[in-house]
């Protein structure tokens, strides 16, 4: 993998896909490319598996399935705290506050302790969360994964003991002040300043110009008491220069009057507005002018600054602490991901159950046929069924190394997880916003209608493609662009006239290319472990099926590249696609007992179409028909 | 095109479409084969077309401005007519309903004119009105398309007499009562019926199970007073049966009290609730208890009934009056490939406005670079915009034909009607729906602001995929799948035991695969016509390049496929991506005059994001900084 042996780049990482997807495929391959085309034609397309559906359930459930139930259960019981599908914006500002104050503070459950001791439940409860209303996930992430989260890992130990009991138990709501009007992916751009004043001991925040408004930060416009608010630390010297720019910095900034919630001087806060989804978060835009906070203000792990105004780290250099400072932030990107999973496994489930009882056309004086027996529906939502699997076991790996990682801090593990939640993030949110426009079409009409889910799920996923680093973006900072460095070089010697960000620019949709099919390998390759270790028989068989789907439906998506580099030659082209209509075929039989391994009972999918009985009549009787 | 070679369609298929291109394509492939490549690597990438912007303007311009500026006027001067960001669901439909009578009682707009008359003008008005309030052209098309238009086409001269007036000037709001609960798609399997009562004189219409209660119905919920339903005719008669079933036929049924508003005796109306987006209009769900209607109100210029319970027709079967029935519908599709066309360019024009002048990362020490610089963001919007251009000449010229079959009744315009209006509805709303994604997330953080548009355009635009039959259904029935019928019989001589039914399910993807390339080849070649006419030499040049991109991008997304059959070699594969990419970068150096020649001001495209000076500005506003 390290020697690359052309100067084809994409040969080599074709050729990587396909070793990895040989191991695993051979025996499928070389069987049924010998027998099944024949038998598909003239026999009726093999047999049932039969799937033990519990046990199937049992490899997937996750371990912290307890205080999920406790999640939910606490919102049956408390009907007036479910969010209505028509709610104005204000309305739903206050009842995702009182969602969060309820579960914080009368269902006793405290996210900030596991943020800190056990961050695999913290990611479990957000899940449950996110599924009672995903405005809630939101508020939730942003109190505890963000805004707590900057205290605990950018802050010292005065920092844990000035805060963290206000941020457990909501008496300090606060924000995360990272974006600006003209920067967001850009973090380095930023431009707030905060300059330490030695006279007063003080720094002053400020906003140098409109396009450094700190834009769409949440639990602004309403809630938030505090914000950590990232500036450009300015250090007054007596140079020639005057003033040393000490890079991006996380400072504690008081917004609002602990008693009367009055907004502080020097601080403008103004709603963002009403947003595609999540309206029950509230995100404001923040101008600050010489705004003043003590020296103690500065979130010093990474850098400090003492009395007299000298700047002191145990990191080298601004690109270092940088680094070090957005690293510890990579928990948002862990939980974005997970949380697009089981986004993507409700509407799967929604779109499938229906699908089932769905029936429409049929065979010339024939009873209807269920739309998920014909071969288009199939194509649709089994290939999307695969992937929810793979991506399933890929997230809860990657949960589960995060939680390895913040205990042991062991480098390559870091390096591991930075790569892998950047990529998986990327990847799965992007796929999830796909297919939950397919899923509301393969439902027709009655996908439309909002109590059937789709609309609100896809208006409050689509934002996960930008939260934490737009997924474009995410895409590059993966390790295999760094493999992939000596293309962007070849291209520069080539091309000198376009400098090395020319370069890479020209080179940069083969970039995203090789960082997608990389990603697809990665979660090819958890899946497969997850296969393996399967102890169940029957249940391994199935995932083993689905594992097959989700690996050819890969190839098959990418089989331009296959056989541009002639890694497939035209006869097996033929054959991979036909094999995963057959495979998409006999998934389709074991659909219900799949689904059902998400194990996602009919008062969290909650669409009346989706009911596992009297779906119909549910849905007629939720329109108002006796 | 008639006789196939091979017994492979795909093979046939291809050939057709690469002969398609290379008549087009063959200069540039050949010249620029032989000389971009190296040119791409060093020289600056050629030089910057020169476009006079106003000329392309005047080409793409529809013909009906006038009236489209009126619409515009119209509501620019009557703010409290303009849709609110945050609406609730009751008030958005009576603000439509007081928009549309606005439209047709103040503004002096009559669509039903239109409809009958100059259908073309029809739908530009729709056009404009949908650029106000998509409910609104939604509300609009089931008033006068579906609710005016089936008693028009579907009624004789006694209906229209009565009719007539109260549609055109909105006394009479109507209903189009197709879709039933369990049925949508397969529309000849609806179940209400209406039995002739030879002692009365009249139908009595019924629901006889809960799955034939009438669904989605527009304009039902509030304010319609009748309802075209669609119910199998049943005559008694006296032989064993005892009655006959005549198929599915069209009948007015009065709904609500035309004084009182009250739903008439047997009739249960309850609302179909909130949508994921088109809240402005009032869908319904109607069921019908021995409902009694007179003779008359059947819309008998099909098929009709004499007073003594004879039932008579010009067409001699229940499919060719089926037939006939549901082809005097086709204007609905054609308005919505048209409208969702509109709704591809507000979206593109917004997305294209802000990423020139959106600026994030450069070289290191230099200014930040506009975001449409980068090759991602090049490949993610100028193949959408060269698309754009595509789909606007393919419907315009759809709206043409429509407009000359209703005045010629050619049985050969009729056919090329049905076809392409199927096609291109189905192939430009899934790919408009694919794109308001991209357009979204290419707009990062801004785009999801409610006030930017992407998600009101998404959710309103979403359904178009399902409206006027489902994108999947409709593929199938362009008439390539005739030519293809053959696939089907083949499989079926190999596969018996399936029947034929289970042949072409067993080839579904195939066939749907195949429409889709055949209606790519269809929009191209209206392009190519569109550029040859175009009298302009710069704008010629422009659409030109932009019309090899379409193609060219075409290819590679289908590379896979002319990959196996062989007809594009690896390295012109290649060549085909590099150029596809160069052409890209070729189109985003105009793509600035391209967006302005949709002819979009700030007033339609309102998104502050993307105003055409002070955008930032405006937004900072917005939200209310000074």
């Amino acid at each position: 993998m390290q020697t690359l042996k052309s100067n084809n780049e994409s040969n080599s990482e074709a050729e990587r896909r396909i070793e990895r997807l040989s191991l695993h495929l051979n025996p499928i391959l070389n069987l049924t490319w010998n027998h099944h085309p024949l038998e598909m034609e003239n026999c009726s397309r093999g047999k049932k598996l039969i799937v033990d559906a519990n046990s199937l359930t049992g490899y997937m459930r996750g371990k912290y399935r307890d205080i999920q139930e406790k999640v939910f259960d606490y919102f049956n019981a408390n009907p007036q705290l479910q969010t209505p599908l028509e709610i104005s914006k204000d309305n739903h500002r206050e009842l995702c506050m009182n969602q969060l104050l309820g579960l914080v503070r009368e269902a006793g459950i405290r996210p900030l302790h596991y943020v800190v001791h056990d961050p695999a439940k913290y990611f479990a409860i957000l899940e449950a969360v996110g599924s009672v209303d995903m405005s809630l996930g939101i508020k939730m992430g942003v109190q505890y994964s963000l805004w707590g989260g900057s205290v605990i890992n950018l802050g010292t130990q005065k920092h844990k003991d000035k805060y963290y009991d206000g941020m457990d138990n909501l008496d300090f709501p606060g924000c995360f002040a990272m974006t600006e009007l003209h920067h967001g992916s850009n973090v380095q751009g930023l431009q707030t300043v905060a300059t330490f004043d030695p006279i007063t001991d003080e720094f002053i925040v400020d906003t140098p110009n409109d396009g450094a408004i700190k834009w769409w930060i949440g639990n602004a416009a309403v809630h938030g008491k505090f914000a950590t608010v990232f500036a450009r630390l300015k250090l007054p010297n007596y140079d020639a220069k005057g003033i040393s720019d000490m890079g991006v910095h996380a400072f504690i900034v008081p917004i609002r009057d602990m008693k009367t919630h009055q907004t502080l001087p020097g601080i403008e806060i103004h709603d963002c507005g009403h947003k595609v989804g999540l309206n029950g978060v509230d995100n404001g835009a923040l101008r600050f002018r010489s705004v003043r906070i003590p020296r103690d203000n500065l979130l010093n792990r990474f850098g400090d600054v003492s009395r007299d105004g000298q700047y002191t780290s145990t990191l080298p250099s601004v690109n270092k602490r940088f680094g070090a400072t957005l690293g510890e932030l990579v928990g948002g990107r862990v939980g974005l991901a997970y949380s697009s999973v089981s986004v993507l496994k409700v509407a799967a489930t929604i779109a499938i159950r229906y699908s089932l009882i769905r029936q429409q056309f049929g065979p010339p004086n024939q009873p209807e046929v269920t739309i998920l027996d014909y071969q288009s529906h199939q194509h649709k939502l089994m290939p999307m069924l695969a992937s929810t699997y793979a991506f399933h076991f890929a997230t809860t790996n990657l949960v589960e190394k995060y939680a390895q990682m913040k205990k042991s801090h062991d480098e390559e593990l870091v390096a591991d997880v930075h790569a892998l939640s950047a990529g998986l993030k990327a990847y799965v949110t992007s796929y999830t916003a796909k297919s939950l426009s397919i899923c509301r079409e393969a439902c027709g009409g009655h996908g439309y209608a909002a109590v059937n889910r789709f609309g609100s799920l896809r208006n409050d996923h689509d934002i996960f493609q930008t939260f934490e680093g737009d997924n474009t973006v995410l895409l590059q900072q993966y390790r295999t662009s760094r493999l992939l460095h000596s293309v962007a070089v070849r291209l520069q010697k080539h091309s000198k006239p376009l400098g090395q960000f020319g370069a890479w620019n020209r080179c940069l949709n083969h970039l995203l290319t090789l960082a997608e099919s990389h990603i697809e390998s990665v979660i090819l390759a958890k899946f497969i472990e997850a296969v393996q270790s399967c102890p169940d028989p029957s249940a391994q068989a199935a995932l083993k099926l689905v594992c097959d789907l989700y690996a050819l439906d890969r190839i098959w998506n990418d089989i331009g590249t296959y056989r541009n580099v002639d890694y497939v030659a035209p006869n097996k082209a033929k054959a991979i696609h036909k094999l995963s209509e057959y495979l998409s075929f006999q998934v389709r039989n074991i659909a219900k007992e799949l689904v059902d391994a998400f194990d996602l009972p009919d008062h969290v999918t909650r669409a009346p179409i989706a009911k596992q009985s009297g779906a119909y009549s549910q849905y007629t009787q939720y329109v108002g028909f006796e």
